[in-house]
């Protein structure tokens, strides 16, 4: 970009170098600030699971832990962006990879962060101390400014899937991060506290002695766990005329999103049956967990795989179809863009 | 009361006499109208599940369902209040018995329900047609202006216990009803649509073509099974030093109480603790689920069994007390207390 | 009310004779309880400016300001409601009354207070030590707990109208009061600082330093002068065909009613206009500031002149009929209703 | 930025090199993303309001109003921003300048504009077709996709400033954008209807027939007047101790920020007084209306004169100092960060 316009009227032409001096810029001599529509430079991409694991097996091989700030990391980068380690302009989203008996250990940040887990087991999340031990088909929260570290108990490595709304936190300018100095890190094998407290049963939230006292901006349940899930899309799928189930991770609390930023979902789709095209504001990032079949965006179609991660650039319409049941956690910036009055959804025909 | 005051000086006493033709009544004669803390007219009491069995029984034998209201129903009255088939000022608990193959049909009402089933199994609740067969331990709810009718598919006679804010929708002076004319009555054995769609986990709700358009007053769950309470009230109890565990039903859209005028607790106390002494405004029912005990309600003692029912009258002191592991429902009129800002609560030292 | 039942059936007579021992009360036998419709014990009836102001005279020659209350006061009382000084079943409606140079000290309670200014001046409120002279038009607000007196800093005496949500605070069994023994009462001529903070334009807070912390339950404004609410109704009847305008008193941090139990509204019906014919649940109260015309409640006709007080009850159709330009204040509980999801409110056809 | 990151080690760039053709990048390679603390690019800035008036005087000579969008704008160009024409990564600020009958035709757009007159008058813009003259210390609101224009129906030109949350919808991938085609404008005299229903006087909203009935996002009242301001401005200053006074302008629906992405302030430090330094996440544009005195942002000092404008960065501490008496306008993209619970504020010690 520049601050310099030219014109072909020397008036002109000296008007417009004064401008420039001066940290003005000509209105009139900018195209494609205002677009009819958005003009995402996210493009629609899709990043394969036997790939990404391959690549990340080799990063255990070759990166120590202890290198870069303690996270084994690759971050998928969205081709449209310019070389931003960016899965869309407003969503981070990356595979991280622990061997057995590395620690990730604690920090924390105002980015917010997820972790979906689309394969194996052994690694402990810590939330604020809690220890939180992930499961295939979990979804675990550690919300804006919580203290969060990983801990590989198990026998095999072990790779999942991040999310984060860094670009958002980082076009907002407000990025803070300390590593834990002080914090101390029970990586112990007691349940989790928030889920003894939250996670027992549809509506029922602790009171009296274990009630708490203020609501924090994000779901105190930090994890949301497969069986339940599964049970509740059977019971979706169960409902007459249902080829299409899903459903949203909410704060128990509110019944929103689990963080102001970031929308969770889980939808099953029975074999051989479509999602409805459509399409939305902000961007979706979608993580195969069971099944295959493949994704239509815009006019580009994806084949999917258990393990496969796309993306969905905002207002692009897109479809999910299965050819064996299919279960695909989505993942969107929808939060943001209600809060700000920004959101638009359409159901399209065909 | 009166409008008509009377004193011993001439001149005053003709003033009280235009003064009540005038429908005017002078602040200075009255007494008793602002008290320094609340003088309830409700009286602790209790009733006992042995003496409401019996007395339900010979009711069944005696009383057709048809008769009066098409609803067979023993309200508890409680002797501070005159006369008045309340339990509290604010409250109607009652125990409702139905025999085997007896419907008591459809209607509506603006005053809000819920059912608690202390034992017993084989009835089914509609709720807005939506069928829902109770169970020991179970919350039902009928939210106000919800259509409801009950209907006993079992092979015994199965009693539950009933409560309403009806004393508060009356002293509004807001009461509506309607019968079932044109409404079916779908008596059908297939699962509750309403507990398919909310009732299958902690934080999950329907999302996409399952969700909900327009947030309800009160929770689009209608039922909280046992199952769940249970399981909820054992992870607190795992909690460290934890010998009081106590559960919110909530509406699981909101976080809230299940309706804007009940709110829902089940307590459990581990054999030989208490609850500490505490008290608050606005009356609480509690009705003893499992277990044996005592309640203390300001200088009252009640031995308690499973099934009995007490109300402990608004800012009385009271406690609980487990001889063997009790399991006790509770129910208040607080989201009232709160919505006004005229909720209090305190924990007292012994 | 009873607790005892009777029948013609010895066995049945024999069970209700038992119920009632047992506390129980038998639903089928009580009638009335749930109506089609609302049908309150509050009847419309009005009270003439013209015979308050002889009768609160009367009482100031005769009753001192210490007697009883230090309140001078004489509470409306509704010819339905068996003699309570109550204008309908949920509010206390009163006049007034101080001499120059009287105080009626500080005191607080739970029931939330209004004061509305039909005529004259010179009397200041405090609220939280916060001094607020009231003059003719003006509504100022001492909502509940907080403490407040009035002194009559004036050369003549003055008469005004209070309204309270008595009769709900006190079916809700959650009266507290205080008398004002260690709070100074400063009875300066100072303007209120809530005036100052938050009384000087539509949308404008404090912020920063002298912003509040925290949101409390009732408007932080707590008076509304009549020369805004003129300027309001004014531009509201210059929009194209306006014959009737209806400002509603808000609390300007959050729009929503000034108090959590009651609603203000004040209403300028032009010379020879009416309002439409309508109903609603609750009971309104409604105080003729200017003008005259008469009010049709159900099948009444009241005439009405300034300074009349008229009630309304909950759900009878009503109608305002200016003769001269009319401004009437009217004060309902429809905020309690709204909070409990009781509130219907319709338009009716001629 | 780049996908592709090198080592010194040929397995590794081996692995450097097939991350990079599977559109990963290794989190271990990059640095700076995660900051202590915000490290804005957007530096402080400051734009003379005699400089900005001379060339928009030269661009109203040189451009026609219909060339390139029908807006004659000069952006604000924050030199820390690599020539984007924003005044902050989150906000556009630009003078706006209109000749005497020359109109601004009704476009609409997602992002959300507001325009604050620091001089003049004599120019009309549009709400949704309701007018609204401005004048001098006025703030005008064109909230997201409300339809808008201007018409200058003086004798003199018009220059103001406009402030947008272009940055942010253009990097929440969300900018639509309608010209007016169909939209009938009228360029009427008649009062706003806006004013007139909500700005007649504090915490008095339209009732009835004239109130709306559905909540927008944004604040009904869409214009405030400087009169109101300065009446609040100066009660505050009445306040005890009071050298600083600060008024919010609020939703008068909600008392929540005028629109979800921007929030308004007024803040009036009396001659001689400084504000207390202070610092807070997200980016904040002054312009000073009257008065001069000067800014500390960091450690840069400007003098301020009356059509000033500056910028204070994330998180960079500031504060204004009075000459004269200074009355200065503040807006911020704090309820963004609020809503994303990023928000954070600190007053700071000399």
């Amino acid at each position: 970009m520049t601050t310099r316009y030219n014109s072909e009227n020397g008036a002109i032409d000296d008007l417009y170098g004064d401008l420039a001096a001066a940290q003005l810029q000509p209105l009139w001599e900018m195209h494609g600030l205002l677009t009819n529509e958005p003009q995402p430079r996210t493009i629609p991409f899709r990043w394969r699971a036997s790939e990404m694991y391959k690549l990340a097996a080799r990063s255990g091989e070759l990166i120590p832990i202890d290198e870069g700030g303690d996270r084994r990391v690759l971050a998928m980068s969205n081709p449209g962006l310019g070389g931003a380690p960016y899965i869309s302009a407003t969503l981070w989203a990356a595979v991280q990879y622990l061997l057995p008996g590395e620690t990730a250990p604690p920090h924390r940040h105002t980015p917010a962060a997820l972790r979906f887990i689309l394969d194996g087991d052994g690694v402990s999340t810590t939330v604020d101390g809690d220890s939180i031990p992930m499961t295939r088909g979990d979804l675990v929260l550690t919300p804006a400014w919580t203290w969060h570290g990983h801990h590989n108990f198990g026998m095999s490595s072990m790779m999942w899937l991040d999310i984060l709304d860094l670009p958002i936190v980082e076009a907002l300018e407000t990025i803070f991060f300390q590593p834990d100095r002080s914090h101390p890190s029970p990586w112990g094998t007691v349940p989790s506290v928030a889920e003894q407290r939250y996670g027992q049963g549809p509506g029922l939230l602790p009171s009296g002695q274990h009630a708490t006292t203020s609501k924090t901006a994000h779901s105190p349940l930090t994890v949301y766990r497969w069986g339940d899930t599964d049970r509740a899309l059977h019971a979706l799928l169960d409902l007459p005329r249902a080829k299409v189930g899903t459903v949203r991770f909410t704060d128990p609390t509110s019944g929103g999103d689990v963080m102001p930023t970031l929308r969770c979902e889980m939808t099953r789709i029975l074999a051989g049956a479509s999602s409805e095209p459509a399409r939305q504001t902000g961007a979706q990032v979608f993580g195969v967990l069971n099944g295959s079949g493949h994704a239509g965006v815009e006019d580009q179609t994806f084949s999917l795989e258990s393990g496969d991660i796309f993306v969905v650039p905002s207002w692009s319409t897109y479809l999910l179809h299965a050819d064996t049941e299919l279960d695909v956690f989505i993942c969107s910036d929808a939060p943001v863009l209600q809060a700000l009055s920004l959101f638009r959804q359409e159901l399209l025909e065909y």
